[in-house]
């Protein structure tokens, strides 16, 4: 019962993190980086046990490379640190000022959400950027990450919660979950968590979003699509695939399958494939595209699939609004990108689509906080509520309102008495 | 299965609902209103028929009152659907506008949500306000009402959705889902649903909440509070109470315990208890509080109880600090007042109370939409994700980020050969 415990805790600190200054949070941001870099030492050498753990299991050398701590790893994450610092205050922003009426005035203030639960994969700088943003945010913040970096992280928390707290932050305003079940401990915690940030596996991510009454901000799949019209100018479209599809194929924001106007389809197929098998990708499609380019047939069950690999599903379609059609139905509502150069064409399939981003001519991957200029990136969201596509600080703020009278009641207004003028202050 | 095949539908609909004109949904309101007024005799029959049956079935005179659709109701809801005309489009707002870089420009554009279910009480005056809401927000709905106006809800719900069709608006953009045991099969359609929006009673709201992955925008309790500080006018306080607690007992937004500094409650408590009796309110409280009044005592547990009737907790608190914990621990973040002269108490009591609403020297009840100034109330929610507080037109909004491009790739950035400059136009 220990993170139950824990967090109902928490839910009644909250209000005291949040009641913080910029100056007292930044204050604190800066302490966390220069502890991060005067115990450098020591994080390394955990990162080491962590590294020889993981090498005895015998790892893959990309899952390597993601526990792996070291000066570079840290010096990005202290520049991140910094940059944090110089970000404006999203806590206590007016949203809305308006006189009600006289002597009545109601005010919409921007506020932390309280407390928020973050599991997410073995990355230890994931852990310092998490923490740290919800630190700025004035967030309190329950961290439960991978158990393959279970010893650099517990060093990293307490370096940068003795920070925090020492640089006059309240006591138990962050938390590290350690053990593997406190997850499932926390996914109860409906009452005093506000907001869940899964990071992880598709299937991971699922099985939060299934076995939590708390809301989930993120995203399960990532079926990103690229469309390549009839007026597609060839010159953009090919290099726009080659980089969706391969730049990163393991991000969420990778094209996973490509769309292409049946009119241009023999002249712009086999292009395309040259220059797709030319960057490793294997091409699968409809009979149809089979008949054009060598590439293994598949069923059209198959393309709600994501391959998170260099594989690329391939169809033809007879317009745009077939296109808009099967990305509605088959994608996850993440990012899709059009290649057209007639505008027209591109703001419809911009409208119906029905994604978090809709681009036109460019790739799929520019979907991220960081590109997007955000500064910070929370994670990508692929809900219509609260935050929607690559989410940054203002992803973890709500708002309250703020009515302050002079003893007004109801019963005048509803009885006539008196009437309300909504003036905006 | 029909919901369910329903919702499907409804999804690939919503774009097309999506697109359509701010003024191609008013000609639809327009129209909506217009035949009411034109088949008024045949839903004051319907009204009659439900009226019958649940006089047969011995309701109450306030549910009575409720389930009544006559001439006054029925010039409320015109009324309201020409000041819905009269608001301003919510779909399509530039929200952001940003260049990356040179010939690459993001936008974020608010749109509506998609899909809602919206599972109402037996209110035919809720279905033509649910319904023309959804509409003007350009979102497709599936209601269902209370069974006990069944024959008005489908005279209601064929009227509204002949009108909105034939006024050009996409078919099957509103569905009525009759049968109780729909309700079931709608809270499995989190593929197909973006939002649910339950009303009702705290019981029904609360399974709503436990039975669905779809995200749920309202609240099951309103424990709301009123604090009496050491320095309130004692002459706003106790109309401020008695509104608070009596004006209409049934509402969320209704208080249900009266928290009172300790240094003023040999003199503020009776004179406090004597008003609210002659208001016909039961007062309940600790042993503290039987001490100095006529009252009933209660456990510290009790506290958590809202009576939605003339009842009240009543506690004794030693300063405002005490008073926030007890808030943030027994109430249900929903709006809690305060009463002093003191701003500075003031101020800590609305910066450190963790609720939707923070109130000063007004009544609770003020917690509405209409009173905010919002134009029209889709209801009020407690949960900190999207919408918090009275939800307005723009709780039914969301966004999706555009990003125009002319041909750029990420891997030019991850190189370094080009850069971001992020210029708000």
């Amino acid at each position: 019962m220990k993170i139950r415990e824990e967090a109902h805790r928490m839910k009644l600190i909250s209000p005291k993190l949040a009641a913080s200054t910029n100056e007292e949070r930044n204050k604190a941001l800066k302490a966390v980086a220069g502890e991060l870099v005067q115990h450098k030492e020591e994080i390394f050498e955990a990162n080491h046990k962590d590294l020889d753990n993981a090498k005895e299991n015998g790892i893959s050398d990309a899952v390597y490379k993601r526990l792996k701590f070291d000066e570079g790893k840290l010096n990005t994450v202290i520049e991140g640190i910094h940059q944090l610092v110089g970000l404006a205050d999203p806590v206590g922003k007016v949203l809305l000022s308006r006189e009600l009426d006289e002597g009545l005035v109601l005010k919409r203030i921007s506020c932390p959400i309280g407390v928020i639960g973050v599991i997410f994969e073995a990355r230890p700088d994931a852990l310092v950027q998490i923490s740290t943003l919800c630190i700025k945010s004035g967030n309190c913040a329950i961290l439960k990450g991978g158990k393959e970096t279970a010893n650099t992280n517990k060093v990293l928390f307490n370096i940068i919660y003795k920070a925090v707290v020492d640089a006059g932050l309240p006591e138990g305003c962050l938390l590290q979950a350690e053990q593997h079940n406190e997850i499932d401990e926390l996914l109860q915690c409906e009452k005093d968590v506000d907001l869940l940030i899964p990071r992880g596996s598709n299937a991971f991510v699922q099985y939060i979003m299934n076995n939590t009454k708390i809301p989930v901000m993120g995203h399960a799949d990532g079926v990103c699509h690229v469309y390549v019209d009839k007026d597609a100018d060839i010159e953009k479209a090919i290099p726009i695939i080659i980089d969706a599809k391969t730049q990163y194929t393991a991000a969420c924001n990778a094209a996973e399958t490509l769309l292409v106007h049946r009119d241009i389809a023999d002249k712009f197929l086999p292009k395309a494939a040259a220059a797709l098998a030319n960057a490793g990708v294997k091409l699968r499609g409809t009979k149809e595209v089979t008949d054009i380019i060598n590439a293994e047939e598949m069923t059209e069950e198959e393309f709600h699939k994501e391959y998170l690999e260099l594989v690329m599903s391939v169809k033809l379609v007879s317009d745009v609004n077939e296109a808009v059609e099967h990305i509605n139905k088959f994608g996850s509502h993440h990012t899709d990108s059009i290649i057209t150069e007639d505008t027209k064409t591109a703001d419809y399939f911009m409208q119906m689509v029905d994604s978090a981003g809709v681009y036109h001519n460019c790739s799929t991957r520019f979907a991220d906080g960081f590109r997007y200029g955000f500064g910070a990136e929370v994670g990508i969201s692929t809900s219509k509520i609260h935050a929607r596509g690559p989410v940054g600080l203002e992803g973890l703020m709500t708002y309250k309102y703020k009515l302050y009278g002079t003893g007004q009641i109801v019963d005048d207004y509803a009885t006539g008495k008196k009437n309300f003028h909504f003036k905006e202050l």
